[in-house]
């Protein structure tokens, strides 16, 4: 079997994203990092996550991103509630700087000393947060620099893809590919403000594009979301 | 001023380096990384470079990459001595597997949060251990993909510029650059097995590199060398 680094956050995507590589016969070793985020309690949906899908191999890297700072999910920054995402085109206060660049830098040492040819990445270019690094471009440069970037690579013993296979698919049609697979949603979280065990705020844009996927997709929506008051 | 980010490891070149970019009038923000080396207390001559060049930001960022092994620097592998380097062609054990990729994304975070568009590190693709992500052909990737990465790029506030302004010099032309400009190499230490508080083993790779540079260079070299049994 083929190695794999598919890195997994404890969300929906990200869920998926492992389900399809584990679909496509690799050995996956799952990644996550505790980087100071505000929703670290999604870690352990992380580990459900992989513990449902027989996942033998999961690391979870500490970085501390707080120390630099720059957003909502790392900073006293308020989580955003509420937004109208039909008309929110600015990059929200929830971005992280350079986070998926550092996550795939992370992976990229991974798959090196794994063997591994095959990164997955849960990012998507429909309905996702406007993030600048997980638009089709960023991934290719990615590619591009990790095939540059190792020993492996330059002695011919590796060709490193990036896979990116949610990127064209709206959330409806990743939870309908999900379900497919078998992925128990129930298992995940989206929320960027949650509260324990597993409670989502469900006004954020993460729950708002993951309510209105489960809608869209006419699948009955796991989450459990905090009473409002 | 404008701000620049320095990674600062502690050895001569990255020294040089932060003294380059002080005299290109930036404010220097240098970044050095505790991940997990054999070599740590280049973090103490980390700090003295930076206080001797009266530097007043300095992040350093604790990283594990002992997780991931796989380099002599990093896992329990034997650091070559007496290498002849001049036949010896293959990327050698202390290569860390995307080490380089991974310091630069760190950098990527800081600047970003610092409004910083100038990236300096101190690779150099002549007298260098053939590691691949000191080429210039990485540098030019991680730039490209820089100026997707980031929220700041993407809204045309910030176009960033990877400097490696030790690409074409050899050791002794580094090291004659840096006393032009005042660095002080016996604060530095490029040994990768050193002993505490500064002795270098005077036959690793790197230090054979070093001897051979302040020699050709012409300049004392102020390194303290552990006696030969």
């Amino acid at each position: 079997m083929k190695n794999a680094i598919v890195l997994v956050s404890g969300g929906l995507d990200s869920a998926t994203v492992a389900a399809i590589a584990k679909s496509q016969g690799f050995e996956v070793h799952a990644l996550s990092f505790d980087y100071g985020q505000r929703h670290k309690i999604e870690l352990d949906a992380a580990r459900r996550v992989v513990a449902s899908l027989g996942i033998r191999h999961h690391a979870v890297t500490a970085i501390d991103l707080r120390q630099f700072g720059g957003s909502a999910l790392t900073a006293d920054i308020v989580v955003p509630k509420d937004r109208d995402l039909s008309s929110a085109h600015d990059i929200p206060v929830t971005y992280v700087p350079a986070r998926n660049t550092i996550f795939l830098s992370f992976a990229l040492a991974y798959a090196e000393v794994v063997g591994a040819e095959d990164v997955f990445i849960g990012v998507n270019a429909l309905d996702y947060s406007g993030y600048p690094d997980c638009r089709p471009e960023f991934i290719a440069a990615f590619e591009t620099l990790a095939n540059l970037a190792t020993k492996a690579g330059v002695e011919g013993k590796q060709h490193l893809k990036i896979h990116a296979p949610l990127m064209q698919l709206d959330k409806a049609a990743i939870i309908r590919r999900g379900t497919e697979l078998g992925v128990d949603y129930a298992l995940t979280l989206s929320c960027y403000d949650p509260q324990p065990p597993n409670i989502a705020c469900g006004t954020c844009d993460s729950c708002q594009l993951r309510a209105k996927g489960f809608a869209e997709a006419g699948i009955p929506d796991p989450t459990i979301y905090r009473p409002t008051a």
